[in-house]
């Protein structure tokens, strides 16, 4: 018990460090995570260091050049990869857009996306079809949340043409873990590259890249890892960079010559990179990672929001009008539910309900339904907060 | 007299916004600008106050897209465009890239670039060549900077199957001022497009876009505007928006359906945007411009940048071991000059000695030079300073 109550005073005092949870319930990480105070301090800090050195010149260029490593070798930790094979881009779907228009497409070559994929990840496959007579199609891996092996299922969808196949490690809609281990080794069997769409992974698995062998993982730092947001990034495993080129390309990417003309890539994950972006975001999202491996090792946190998921799917699947999307405990952080008499919009409705009172989750589309996300910072009070809200919504 | 000194004053009153001006002397406004103190408070608000309502939820989703088209009507109110015509990117070089791509490339097509273009677009525009077939050739711009007339010049390297005109507004290694409107007039009874380059011209020249027709236009806000670095944009001539295709894409330029399956672009400019960005950067760049225009309208500010670039061009061109590259007083804030007797690396050198002193300057690789900007913010008594330390370092 002692312990237990422990665990539970260090975890109330780590919350301290997150302003946004002081004044609401949050359910929303896997839409943005809180900020540490400490990540916040630091932009501002970084913002002001830079504008003392420089803006421009050769000390701030220094100090930013040894940030950008910095931040590199951080996520570099996160992922177990060497820092080389990162690339720093705006967000995940920039990563997502770096893969995808990077690869030397021909007539006839095939994408295959799952069912769960994010909608802009369709649109730009759909524009790559358009653009080089690509066939872009989608295999059925939602009806494989409770039953089946996705594996089997994008094996049979594979053709011979398929050069890239899309998936999300964890899907944004339902939650559902996607086992990669065995599905980049039947694409890889199949000659066809594997875009792992992270936006819903990184921070929330933990992750060995290196073991992985997917060949392109683009992810956030402003959901599950709590940096700021406007930074994510690509990794792109070694083995597939040079043939990988670069599409949006700038002076970051480039070598240049002694009269500042283009002579070849950067040899490493920079390539892929552009130009210019809010640099002060690097030294904040550092802070952010560095936050989290205090508390604990990926997996310790991974664990916490395995229990804390757990907690909150029985209490929800315990309650009369809900319906939990899986029959069994997820194994993520995301929990996503229906209510059991439908209402026109009732989703939504509850949605507002809760934000009214400070409980924050949201709305998924397809499959219709709620989407409550808890991370090792949750409590079990939030979650019984929730539980006893959607109770009251419903008696109304 | 009173006058002046009335002037004088207002301006160092003015000046003691920006941080970064009162350690150091400045002349890099062309690498990045200072920012307002006022700029980086709100930034740092903005953060606070996303936390404070989410940082995901309603509530914040509402707050952020009031930000985001206040940051175009903002930027459309220095272009005089309707903020509809504006796309916010990472940086100009991301906003040159989005034009570069987005034209429906066919083989033989021709890419005419000037000789002064930045590496980063040569780069792109060598990219495009290989992957579509497409020819990249420059014309010789950089020897008409004293004489010669540019408009002559890309009229006869236009081919019938020239699609696009690279050019930049304002040279960003000599200071060269490009007067487009001739130039897209020949370009436009050519049937090529036009992007203007607009890193060093954003918040230099008093611009009217809108009058210019120039189809692409691609900015900055970290350079002239003195806005923080990770925000830049491109206006897209509403006429020719429908044939210019999205590239990169993400959620924020399309529209979904009730199953968030993508259906068309947004009828705007949003259709380029991707996806998550450093929102409160919006909002300190909204700051940065409010804080230039409470000082005077784009065309007082271009007129104080010329006489402090005659006045520069003036002492360095009255000294004996200097030379200037223009022989007549610049047309932009961006002077660049030579040492007449060239040891080996003396312009670096230079350069670093200026910087030990706190006097910031950059080197040029070509022509070989080095670059002082001054901006509507520089004062007399610093191009006297930057005067004399560049005698002493000659003397010595």
């Amino acid at each position: 018990m002692i312990n237990i109550s422990m665990i539970k005073t260090k975890l109330h005092h780590h919350r301290e460090q997150f302003p946004a949870l002081a004044n609401k319930t949050y359910f929303n990480y896997g839409g943005q995570g809180p900020m540490p105070k400490r990540a916040m301090d630091a932009i501002t800090q970084a913002e002001a260091h830079i504008q003392h050195l420089g803006p421009f010149g050769n000390e701030a260029y220094t100090w930013l050049t040894q940030q950008k490593q910095a931040i590199k070798e951080a996520i570099a930790s996160e992922f177990h990869v060497p820092s080389a094979t990162i690339t720093l881009t705006e967000d995940v779907t920039v990563g997502c857009n770096i893969a995808m228009w990077g690869i030397d497409w021909q007539p006839g070559d095939h994408i295959l996306l799952s069912d769960c994929e994010h909608p802009g990840v369709i649109a730009t496959a759909q524009e790559i079809g358009r653009r080089y007579a690509v066939k872009v199609t989608t295999c059925p891996l939602m009806t494989t949340l409770n039953e089946g092996d996705p594996a089997t299922v994008i094996a049979k969808h594979l053709h011979p043409q398929t050069r890239l196949v899309i998936l999300s490690h964890v899907f944004w809609n339902t939650g559902q873990v996607l086992h990669l281990d065995k599905i980049v080794e039947i694409c890889g069997n199949n000659n066809s590259l594997v875009l792992v769409d992270a936006a819903q992974s990184a921070g929330l698995l933990p992750l060995n890249l290196s073991e992985l062998k997917a060949d392109f993982y683009a992810f956030t730092g402003h959901k599950w890892l709590c940096g700021p947001a406007g930074i994510g990034g690509l990794y792109v495993r070694p083995e597939v960079r040079e043939s990988l080129q670069p599409t949006f390309i700038g002076l970051r990417g480039i070598v240049v010559d002694h009269r500042s003309q283009p002579v070849s890539w950067q040899p490493d994950g920079r390539r892929y990179e552009v130009s210019t972006s809010a640099y002060s975001l690097y030294v904040g999202f550092k802070e952010a990672i560095a936050v989290h491996q205090q508390w604990g090792t990926s997996q310790e946190r991974y664990e916490q929001i395995c229990s804390n998921s757990e907690y909150l799917w029985r209490k929800l699947a315990a309650l009369p009008n809900i319906k939990c999307l899986r029959t069994s405990p997820p194994e993520s952080g995301i929990v996503s539910f229906q209510l059991t008499e439908q209402q026109p919009q009732a989703s939504l409705k509850l949605v507002e309900f809760l934000e009214s009172q400070k409980i924050f989750t949201r709305t998924i589309a397809d499959p219709d339904c709620i989407r409550a996300t808890v991370h090792y910072l949750t409590l079990e009070s939030e979650i019984d907060q929730l539980i006893e809200e959607i109770q009251r919504f419903s008696q109304n």
